[in-house]
C-alpha cells in the first residue's frame, strides 16, 4: 500500500484536476499495436505512444500541470528547474504556452544540440559548472533573482499528478488491461501509474523497467531504503537520475517489480520499436520492452501496457552507429 | 481528364470492390499533423501514415487486392512478381494470409537482408543475374513451371484500384482536402489518387514529388509521352522505376503538376519528419514533404493530404550515415 499522509503526497483527485488543467496543452496520444512484437513476447502488447506527446515526451504532462497550476502573480514570476532532457524542453514549452519565462540551469558542458532545442522552446538557459554543487548554487541563484517557481523534474506532487494522466488515458483506450510497464529513472512516470491505478484499477500490476547499469531502483526496491548511485553509465540516459523521497513512497508501496535489463537488449529493444513499428523512440523508451522480452514468463498471455516515454534522439548518434 | 477506354484502366468501382476485398487484411492507417512542420511549410499538412501499414507501405493494399481477387483454382497456383522492394513483401504477405504460394524474382547481387525480408513474409525467391534479360526470362520460367498469376507492381489494374484506397481513406479522414502530394516512381500510388479523386472529389489537385536524378515521370509529363531512364540513382530507391502504360494515361489525365527535389532535400525531409514526427520513414516517402518545402508558394495556406508511402528502412545504413 502506498502511505498517504506524506507530505506533498498526490491523491487521485489531483490527477482528475490535472487532466482538465492540461487538456488543451497535450495530446491524448495513441495506444499502437505490433503483431509481430506480440509473437516475439507471447503477450498482447498495447504501446502508449508518449514519443508521438507534445515536446516529444510524457514529461510535458507534469510540468504543464505545474505551470498551469500557479496562480497569475506565481506564475508572472516564472518557472525554474534543472534539467538537461525532456523535462526541460517540456517546462519551456508548457511556459511558453502560458507566455511566461522558463529559466533552465545547464552544464555548459552539455551538447549545443540540447540548449539549442530549449531554446528552441524559448527557455532561458543559465549555464553552471558540471557538479552537483554548481549546479544548486546556480538554481539557488536563479530562483533568488526572479522569483521563479522552482518545478522538479520527478520529486514534485504537481508532476506526478500530471504524468499520471498517461496511464489514466492509456486504462481508457485499452480494455482488460492486466499490467503496466514503464520505465524508470526517477520515478516519475512509475509513481504516476501507481497513482492511477490506486484510483481507478487496483488489481492492474505496475512493473518498473530499468537498465541493469543504473539499477539503483532495483535495489532500492529490494533493501527497503533509496539508494542513489553516483554517476551511473546507460545508454538509457534519462534514467540515470535516482528515487527520491516521493517517488520512493509509491515505488515501495505500488510497485510489484523492478526487472533490469542489459545495454544490448535497450538498444535491441529501441532497434525492434523503429523496424516493426516504425516509430522513433529514445533509448530510455526501449527498456520496458526490453524488460517484457527480457523476462516472457512475466508477461506471457497477459493484456500489457507498455509506456513508450519520449522521442527525442540525437539522429546523428544513433546507440548503433560506430 | 483521364481517358477510360484503355484496356485493362481501372474504374472507381474497382476501388470500392478493392476496398471491400482488402479490408480484412490491412490497416486502415492514421493521419497525423505536426504543428511545426504546418509552421515550416505554410500550409495545413495532413500525413497519411502507410509506413504504420501492413508490410510497412501501401504497396500490401494493391497487393492484397489481388491476391484476393483471385478466383480459388488459380490462387491455388500462387503469384509471382519481380521487385526487391516493398511490392514483393506486401505480394508475400498478402499471398501468406490467403495460404498461396509466393514467387518473387530477385537479383543474386540484392542484399541479403532484402532476401531475408521477403523470406520472412513467407516469399519464395529465384535468384537471376542483376539484368532486365535475366530478370525477365527467371519471372518466365516460374510462371511457366508453377502457374502462378504475375502481379506487376503497378502497371497492373488490380493494384492500382487496391492504391486507390488509401487516397479514399485520406478523404474520408480530413475535411476540406485541397491538394494530395505523393511521391512518383511506376506511378501506383499516384494512379490510385487520381481514380480516386476522379469518381469522389474531382476538384482536389493530384500533386507528384519527384526526385530530380530520377526525373522520369517530370519529363516525361511535359514531354507528354513516357520517357524512362536506363538506370538512374536517387537515394530513394522505390522511385528509380519508370511509367508504364496504365500509370502514364494517369499521370497524363490526372495530374496537376510534377514537382522534381534534389538528394539532399529529400534526405532534409526525411530527418525532419523522423524528428519532429517521431516516424520511421523511408527516403522515397519523404519526397512529397520536400516537394511542399521546395515549392512553398504552390501549397501556401492550403490543406494538403501527404502520403508517407512507407517504412521500411535498413536503420544500419541511413542515408546521413558516413
Amino acid at each position: 500500500m502506498i502511505e498517504r499522509d506524506g507530505l506533498g503526497m498526490p491523491e487521485f483527485a489531483d490527477v482528475l484536476t490535472a487532466e482538465a488543467r492540461i487538456a488543451p496543452y497535450i495530446h491524448r496520444t495513441p495506444v499502437m499495436t505490433s503483431s509481430m512484437l506480440d509473437a516475439m513476447a507471447g503477450a498482447q502488447l498495447f504501446f502508449k505512444c508518449e514519443n508521438l506527446q507534445k515536446a516529444g515526451a510524457f514529461k510535458v504532462r507534469g510540468a504543464s500541470n505545474a505551470v498551469f497550476g500557479l496562480n497569475d502573480r506565481d506564475a508572472a514570476r516564472g518557472v525554474a528547474t534543472h534539467s538537461s532532457g525532456n523535462h526541460a524542453l517540456s517546462l519551456a514549452y508548457a511556459a511558453g504556452r502560458r507566455g511566461i519565462p522558463c529559466h533552465v540551469v545547464m552544464p555548459r558542458t552539455a551538447p549545443e544540440a540540447k540548449k539549442d532545442a530549449v531554446r528552441g522552446y524559448g527557455g532561458q538557459i543559465t549555464e553552471c559548472e558540471p557538479s552537483t554543487s554548481s549546479r544548486e548554487a546556480a538554481l539557488a541563484e536563479v530562483v533568488a533573482r526572479t522569483g521563479a517557481e522552482f518545478v522538479h523534474p520527478y520529486n514534485d506532487p504537481r508532476v506526478i499528478a500530471g504524468q499520471a494522466t498517461c496511464s489514466k488515458e492509456l486504462l481508457a483506450q485499452v480494455q482488460g488491461l492486466e499490467t503496466v510497464v514503464a520505465p524508470i529513472g526517477g520515478g516519475g512516470m512509475i509513481s504516476g501509474c501507481c497513482l492511477t491505478m490506486s484510483g481507478l484499477a487496483p488489481g492492474v500490476e505496475v512493473i518498473a523497467g530499468e537498465p541493469a547499469q543504473a539499477d539503483d531502483a532495483a535495489r532500492s526496491f529490494r533493501a527497503g531504503h533509496i539508494i542513489a548511485d553516483d554517476a551511473p553509465e546507460t545508454v538509457a540516459d534519462g534514467l540515470k537520475v535516482p528515487l527520491k523521497e516521493l517517488t520512493w513512497r509509491f515505488v515501495q508501496g505500488g510497485v510489484a517489480d523492478v526487472l533490469t535489463v542489459p545495454e544490448a537488449a535497450i538498444v535491441e529493444a529501441m532497434k525492434l520499436i523503429w523496424k516493426r513499428m516504425k516509430l522513433v523512440v529514445e533509448p530510455s523508451s526501449a527498456v520496458a520492452l526490453a524488460a517484457i522480452l527480457g523476462h516472457p514468463e512475466r508477461f506471457r498471455g497477459r493484456r500489457v501496457g507498455v509506456i513508450l516515454t519520449g522521442g527525442n534522439v540525437d539522429l546523428d548518434r544513433l546507440p548503433w552507429m560506430k
